[in-house]
């Protein structure tokens, strides 16, 4: 039986809360050990401090961090992290630009810690099996449409709609976790279309056509104004069939039919995501995979901006 | 005495008279077999072709091509010519988005074909002597200033206003590729404001704050409006003096006294250029570092937009 690896949870937010500590809780990779957060309370029994620097003079032995704060703090917090030698756990996006994420891998690469920039919706069940169909299939397009009411997913979250906080794409860069997992090509940006409220900093809706390596054309339909359904969903259509994605990467069809079974009994988004951090930091090594947050830089590089309507919550 | 490499200049704008023709013509590296154009003439005695898949129809043989088209097309026909074989300099920036260059970078090393992103700022005369007395300094801070007339240096270049032509930051990316490689630490951005004419899709003006892994700031000023007199200066005060990189990286100063010598007596930006190419050819190797356009991207991600006057050539 290997120890468990003992972790602080930084930010208390929304996610930390409906995910990262009940995911630690219900693992014995992990023990919790301290709750960071410059406002409100921690958990019952488990030492809490105001910020890190705290938490590193306490003496509390800690070897790993979560961080889950919103992106545009994360990187000093994290940097910090890595010169204690403690592993770190970053949420997604893994920062607001990608320059600081490279050096954030560099930094961890030479203090011989493991970082993990997370995808979260990766872990959904029907994403591997979506993967392994695709694999080898000759893709004739490809569709993304993720439109959610903003008020019911992001209620005050204030953070998201200034500069680095990535509007429509905090959820949109779930969208492109997941594709880049699952399509055979690399894909690039040709053409994208944002829409910013003239009160706000980033975008409430965008429209992206991509084009992959081998000529496919992905389309890509956001936006944080819809109230009734929601649409989390990939469509792929191939020269075997059209396969879609459902609820953000949880329910696989091919071709309306069944969908193979997912091969692991241990479901959950952040579940597989702490399994997966745990293996990277036994192993010694680092999961850092820039490409989602590429793209949406790619998206910011290419894109026609519109003024649209003030949102106010 | 090496063979001279066969080399097609693709689109035949501005920088391709001004830059890489006089080069190419200068040096025994290589020989111009093909110029292509969609408009206009060719040079008296090269043969001459309207796209690049009339050059590989035409029989002639190639063994490289400089890429001087805008950057929104530059992709597909990077991706042309690494199919037929064939290594490939592209102009700066290497292409509108990073995920594109990733993939030319993996295709060009599955092909076997040399890709070179280059920085023609890089290869200035203070470039190189200004890293050498940096590397080991503390660095108190920086300020990029780089403000130009546009109506000047880019006449008649519409596409430098759309989505992907970069605006501004078509120099601005020059000040980037020195400073990514002076400075002896990597640095990003903590705010940016760009102001966007009312009636085109790129920057005229920005603003930005960087800072670097040491914790030093640097303040970056870009202006496509200056009248009068220009400036393309780099200055870094650090704890042995103040550095001085003026006239785009030619001229370079410590503490307003003589500069070091630059060591090479083959001066100039292209021909460094294209001998750094033959040498990247031979050795079977690639050059790409997209941290310059990566810091771009990063710039358009935390940029809060400004809507300014609309401007007309």
């Amino acid at each position: 039986m290997t120890a468990p690896i003992r972790i602080a949870v930084v930010g208390l937010g929304k996610i930390a809360r409906d995910q990262h500590l009940p995911a630690i809780a219900a693992t014995s990779n992990f023990d919790l050990v301290a709750t960071v957060s410059r406002q409100g309370d921690g958990v019952d029994g488990v030492p809490h401090f105001r910020d890190i620097e705290q938490l590193a003079a306490s003496g509390t032995v800690v070897d790993a961090v979560a961080l889950c704060t919103p992106p545009q703090v994360r990187r000093s917090i994290a940097q910090f992290a890595i010169a204690q030698g403690w592993h770190v756990f970053l949420e997604k996006p893994p920062g607001a630009t990608l320059a600081e994420v490279i050096a954030l891998r560099d930094a961890a690469a030479a203090a011989g810690v493991s970082l993990f920039a997370s995808w979260h919706s990766r872990y959904a069940d029907g994403v591997e099996p979506a993967r392994d169909w695709l694999a080898g299939r000759t893709i004739h397009r490809a569709t993304i449409t993720w439109r959610e009411d903003v008020r019911v997913w992001h209620p005050g979250q204030d953070w998201i709609w200034e500069p680095g906080g990535f509007g429509v794409f905090d959820p949109g860069i779930n969208a492109l976790s997941i594709a880049t997992r699952i399509l055979p090509h690399p894909f690039f940006v040709e053409t994208a279309e944002l829409d910013v409220p003239e009160n706000r900093a980033a975008p409430i809706a965008a429209r992206v056509a991509f084009r992959d390596t081998a000529g496919a054309p992905i389309a890509m339909d956001l936006d944080f104004r819809q109230e009734g359904p929601q649409s989390w969903d990939i469509v792929v259509e191939t020269d075997a069939g059209t396969l879609t994605l459902a609820q953000g990467g949880g329910v696989l069809s091919i071709d309306g039919g069944t969908a193979p079974a997912a091969d692991t009994d241990l479901h959950g988004e952040y579940p597989g995501l702490y399994r997966r951090f745990a293996a990277i930091v036994r192993a010694g090594v680092s999961d850092v995979d820039v490409s989602p947050l590429r793209l949406v830089g790619d998206i910011y590089l290419r894109a026609r901006h519109h003024v649209v309507d003030p949102f106010h919550e």
